[in-house]
């Protein structure tokens, strides 16, 4: 298997399961270092291609990722490295690195291990929809296995040690995807991620650290990774996005309520302009595409599935755009592409109906 | 006949001939004052009263106005009075008038008398496309007719003398009304406006002067009264007018020809919220149907024509779709009433195969 035979097919970040909805999906990773060896910022290049190498044999010890994809990050052409990025399997600073970084990573997606990312293992598991219980459990298990393996550093009085203080402890960053339309329309999403952040709750876009929130699109994340065990994390994290999902539900409700024509107006101009643009940027297309969305769940939009919502958001990001056209294209010609692809994949439909009616 | 009757049909600035295309409708209109009343602004009530009884005695003799439709302006409720607006027949400042001041206006409405505007009489001869020559003779017609049945006031070494100097001399104002799209995406609109100024001639939008030009119309017109003949002020205005046709053709084929699929992207979008959309203003109407008119012009829309685009641009301002809906009803529940329409008539067409297809 090569990166390019994950392109057709669902990110775990996107894949569906009974519970998706408003929480998208959940991913938990730890980040570890192996005793005695520096930080991968400061090791030299033998030294970094040293340590890969021990880790990537002790990953390939553990039952869990029997038959995973092992991948060396100078391996790859740029075009692949985005695919990775765009199905949120590696970082940005991944992305960038050179001999002794790669990834680990399971056919389904659901596990991947970065080596030599900012830590010399990242280990990240996902899942549709909000799981954190679950994948608290498989994420244990599979550090346990590893630990058989390999050495962590570690102090009893700390816990784990990493190369940014903000990680150390438990090593663990467990986030929640949720999908917000409803209380972006209600100009509700800032006093809610002002309440998150106050009670030690990171917010942050679609693509991480940094990124806006493009196609209402926000990733909940715990802050605090030190003085908290990891079920409590977990606990805690899971409880405050229950309540922004109850919050995003009551702001749907109300949106239907009394601005039914808006709400019909948006995902109607939404679908009218994604089937018939010949012109397209990524972050329009995800802010249609999560219009499209919300019209899917409120049931304006009755022939089309969140599915395919989902394939457009992965397939149109330009690292998949150009492995599917097997050309390398200037951003330019991915608008024009990428709008094609989006009509193409449209037209398939015939949910104008659903869409003509009125708000009633 | 009363005026809701002519709601249904097409608009003499809008109904369609053969020579149809950036060149909408041409339009002629004469200021006239009789010789020793007071003008309208000045006039009190009764002698307006008496002024315009007159008028309307003399009008009613002409043969070119057989049976025209008789309105007192005092007479018809705003929303009939904003028909009439929206149909070019009767100014803004008609609108505002009370008792003493009406509109003479022909079945076919190419032939319009506004009595007791800024001046005693306002006559207006409208016709599809660029015809000023016809519209001189058909106007000059009419106004020789009238003339047998009242004094004009007329200074032999001046002219025709009118409430405000910009009218004196030939009391003539004759314009064009252009669609511009090409020039418009092609940021070419500004320069053309600056050349016609300094020649002599006003450019404004659709609905007049002051009005900014929505859905890319504009209307050309001469700016000088006195000092030119009839028929030098005409054949001036036709000449440029067609110089302005020329540059918009060629800024069409200079779209075509490096930025097709910016334009098949304008159109397409156009196309895709007029036929989904459920909010809409009448700008931002006017504006779409522009995208949609240049689409038919250029061919890359088939199943439509520009006879609809027409229909839509007159029923859903305001006035017309009041009386259509039989209610008056709020600016905001209009935009709601506005895209159902244009839903409505849109959806008998099977256009979205054409706009799907990709630039060549």
């Amino acid at each position: 298997m090569r990166v390019e035979d994950l392109v057709e097919r669902p990110g775990a970040w996107l894949s569906m399961g009974p519970e998706t909805g408003v929480a998208i999906s959940s991913r938990i990773r730890l980040a570890r270092n192996i005793r005695g060896a520096a930080f991968p910022g400061w090791a030299g290049q033998e030294e970094s291609v040293q340590i890969a190498d021990s880790i990537f044999d002790a990953l390939g010890k553990v039952s869990e990722l029997d038959g995973a994809l092992v991948l060396k990050i100078d391996q790859l052409d740029p075009v692949d490295r985005q695919i990775l990025r765009e199905r949120h399997l590696i970082s940005n600073e991944l992305v960038d690195k050179g001999e002794g970084s790669g990834l680990v990573v399971t056919r389904d997606e659901s596990v991947a291990v970065m080596v030599n990312e900012e830590d010399h293992l990242r280990l990240q598991v996902i899942s549709p929809g909000i799981n954190l219980d679950r994948l608290w459990a498989r994420i244990d298990a599979i550090d346990s296995s590893l630990e058989e393996h390999l050495t962590y550093s570690f102090a009893p009085d700390i816990g784990y040690l990493t190369a940014c203080p903000t990680n150390v402890g438990t090593g663990l960053r467990a986030s929640v995807m949720v999908h917000l339309p409803g209380l972006s329309l209600m100009h509700e999403v800032e006093p809610v991620v002002k309440g998150l952040s106050k009670i030690g709750l990171a917010v942050r876009g679609l693509l991480g650290e940094g990124t806006e929130a493009a196609g209402n699109m926000f990733q909940i994340s715990n802050q605090v990774t030190l003085g908290q065990s990891e079920v409590e994390i977990i606990g805690r994290l899971s409880e405050v996005v229950s309540e922004v999902i109850v919050h995003e539900h009551n702001a749907r409700q109300r949106l239907m309520e009394g601005r039914e024509s808006q709400v019909r107006d948006l995902v109607g101009r939404a679908h009218g302009i994604l089937r018939q643009a010949h012109l397209m940027t990524s972050r329009e297309m995800l802010d249609l595409l999560s219009a499209l969305r919300l019209g899917i769940e409120l049931e304006l939009v009755r022939n089309a599935d969140v599915k395919l919502v989902n394939e457009l958001m992965l397939l149109t990001q330009p690292g998949h755009l150009q492995r599917i056209l097997k050309q390398t294209i200037s951003p330019e010609e991915r608008d024009v592409v990428r709008a094609r692809m989006v009509r193409e994949r449209l037209a398939k439909l015939t949910i104008e109906k659903d869409l003509t009616r009125d708000a009633t």
